[in-house]
Parts: C-alpha cells; sequence; structure tokens
C-alpha cells in the first residue's frame, strides 16, 4: 500500500462560507500516482468543517449556511466559551471533520453532482486542509 | 492489500425514508473473501446520507427523520435553491455522505443493536450506493 | 499494511457528556507499532457518538451539548420509540458514529486543539470504543 500526504491551502473571505475543494483534492490523487484506494480530507481546525455536497449550483452552500445559522445561533446567553465562536465548534461537529471518498482510474469516486468542501464557520483565516490518499 | 468493489442499487418509496442495507453491505464483504480491514459505504447522491443506528425497531428511524423535519422544514423562504429540495441537501451535509466500518473475522464490526441505513431525503428515487472493502 | 485493534472501555457518568479520549486513542497508536497510515475511532452503540474538537477548554464540549439538547429535545409528543431515548439516538446520527484520524511519524495527525471525543447521549453507562489503526 502507498501513502501519500498533502496539504492545502486555503483563505476564507466570510465569517460562513463553503469553498469548493474538489479541484485541489483531486490534482492531488492524480498527482498521488494511486490508482484504487481512498483518499481523506481531513480539517485540523475546530471551527471549520468538511462536506461533500452540489458544487455547480451556488444557492445550494448558500441555503446550508442558512439552515446551520438558524439551528445555531452566534449568540446565545447560554454559552460558556468566551471566544464568541461557540456556534462555529458546533457546526464543526455537526458537520464533521473529515470526508472519505473512495478512487478508482485515479480519480475520485464522486457523483454527478458531488463536490468537496472546506466549511468556514469562523472566518476570515487562512486554513489548512490535509489530504491522505491510500491505495495501489 | 486487496480493494474490492460494489454497487448496491436501492429504490425509495418515500419522500424521507431510511432503508435498512446492513445485508447487501454484510453480504459484499463475505464475497470480497477480505478478512480484516474495513469497509467504506458512501453515497453518491447530494440529496440522500448514509448513518448507522438502530435497524430491529422501526420507531428510531421514525424518530430520527421526524426530527430531521422539524430541524430542517420543507419549505422556507429563505432557501435560494430553484429545485424544491434544499432541506434534502442540508440533511445529506448534517447526516454525512458515508459511513466506515471496521471489518474482522470476514464480519463487519458492528454493535449488537446497530445497523446500517441509506437516508433518502428526496425520493422516490432510484438510488445507488458504492461499498468498498479493503483489507486482506 | 498493519492492521491492529484495540477496544476502549468509557464509563460515563451523566445522562449527556463529552469524555476526551484523545490520550487513549494516541496510546493505541504509539503501542500498534505503525509509522505512518490512518486509525479509525469507531462507536459501536446507537445512542453515543465520536466528534473531533476543542479539548483544552470544557466550556466548548458544554456548548456543544447544550445546542444539541436544544435541537433534539429528550421529550417530544411525536416520538415513537418507547425507551424514553429518542434523542440520542437521534443525537448519534448527527454527530456520527465514528471519526477517521491519519497517521505521521507514529502519532495522530490533530490540529493544536483538536481532540477525540466520545460522546455519551443516554448515560450513565460502561461503553466501548472501537479503535482500529491501519498502515505501515
Amino acid at each position: 500500500m502507498k501513502i501519500v500526504e498533502k496539504d492545502l491551502h486555503i483563505s476564507s473571505k466570510n465569517r460562513n462560507q463553503l469553498i469548493d475543494i474538489t479541484s485541489q483534492v483531486g490534482s492531488a490523487v492524480r498527482e498521488s500516482g494511486i490508482t484504487e484506494g481512498d483518499c481523506i480530507v481531513y480539517c485540523p481546525h475546530t471551527t471549520a468543517a468538511i462536506t461533500v455536497n452540489v458544487n455547480a449550483d451556488p444557492s445550494v452552500p448558500h441555503d446550508i449556511l442558512l439552515i446551520l445559522e438558524q439551528l445555531i445561533p452566534h449568540r446565545h446567553s447560554g454559552y460558556r466559551h468566551s471566544e464568541g465562536n461557540s456556534d462555529a465548534h458546533c457546526k464543526s461537529t455537526l458537520v464533521g471533520s473529515s470526508e472519505q471518498v473512495p478512487i478508482k482510474d485515479k480519480s475520485l469516486v464522486l457523483g454527478t453532482w458531488q463536490g468537496i468542501f472546506f466549511c468556514e464557520f469562523d472566518g476570515p483565516r487562512n486554513r489548512k486542509v490535509k489530504v491522505q490518499i491510500r491505495g495501489e
């Protein structure tokens, strides 16, 4: 089994933002030389997350962020965390800090409408995403 | 390391439905000949998801769908996506597009009450689930 | 590829509790002798989950549990499941039953503030977490 790692560097511009990283992850897969296996897309930040969803229509990321903001308010009298970003930590746990996508024929096995997103919940910030590709 | 892939074919009957796919995934594991490793159950659709939960009592899937519908309304004046299924995309991101289960002794290492579900959020439709089994 | 498995044993004290298991998972990784690969942290229970979030400040786990309890009430007239823990099953599906963390230089590739938590949603109970470490 071959294991290849790559860090992606991302700059978010808004407090809440879904950033399409499909092409960067796909390039890392092609460059790895791995034909069959899988790819972990891992977010090392606790106020951000990774998700897979539609990347051809910006209205979908908009609606996902809308619902997340309604469910998890920025301000809440019950929050104890003093940094003012408890909502971002909660969103991170609900969306999840990683996604795993199979690889076949040197490509990500994504559905027709699927893209991979870095989810910023406490931007703007400079962020890192860890991509680990494993296989043969 | 051996890698075996299988596509499962699923037909949902309702708009929102949890469909138990544990036995199909378990069969794919047995047929793979892999004794020890892991299994990715991957949903290539952006209005559906994969989860692990109780499969012995249909009241649990009912209650999960009830809560998801309350949290994420089908209709919302703020949605921008024009296809009328923004709720399904949001549910997909919150539940997650894949699950990963360890394999030991040619079987899925599931807890006593655990089953694997395909989560339909925009049915009825014909769907596919990608199963990738890796190990030795 | 080498595959090493370890069960962690956890005792929760409250109905809802986030328990930091980072050091136990890290020890399992070191003991495995695996230098590069990944680690699945898998919860075999349907009323609990695994998440990655801040472990240096107990206010963050507090705020995550607060939001989860507000979103998913313990009692609800629509619940059909008769055991009184439908909320715990729903939380399990939203947070997710596993996390996967890359391994490099015999260590978990966690971000500076990240820890791994067992999420109890129907305690107090004695629980198990399955750790599978794969790599070379």
